[in-house]
């Protein structure tokens, strides 16, 4: 799957996140929704008001939980757990 | 598949979900681990140290993500997103 359907949430207002969903649903088809760490919840969040109250017929493919790990400001590696939510429309 | 089996994933630290989750599935061979809201970064965290450090063989058989209704503390009903993430042994 290209990069150019992956959404990744960070700490912005939701609902940029929803916008960016729906405008990879609507051009490619997919959008792939990931996040890290306490992004996590609004990675949820934002799928969650894209079928819920947008986009009520699209189809939730998969969803996996992986740790990923990452170098911390101080220089240690820490493990820190991914989401990656796969979304697409019916019709495409 | 009864509450018994259900760990409720909250903000005490991230172990005690771990050590109720391995309870869990040393007694019944299964764990359904869910929770709510900004807590769902910590489920995910609980289920990925399980799996990743402790029982390495054990089977991610679901993910599922929804939304509910709750009554927030002025008495007005918000959404909340859930998550329930169902665990299992092989050997079991």
């Amino acid at each position: 799957m290209s990069r150019d359907n992956t959404v990744f949430v960070g700490s912005k207002p939701v609902m940029n996140y929803v916008a960016a969903i729906m405008s990879s649903l609507n051009s490619s088809g997919e959008a792939v929704v990931k996040a890290r760490g306490r992004a996590i919840s609004f990675a949820v969040d934002a799928v969650e008001i894209t079928r819920k109250r947008f986009l009520k017929d699209i189809i939730l493919d998969e969803i996996e939980i992986d740790t990923e790990e990452v170098e911390s400001f101080d220089g240690k590696m820490k493990n820190v757990s991914t989401i990656a939510i796969v979304l697409s429309r019916p019709d495409y």
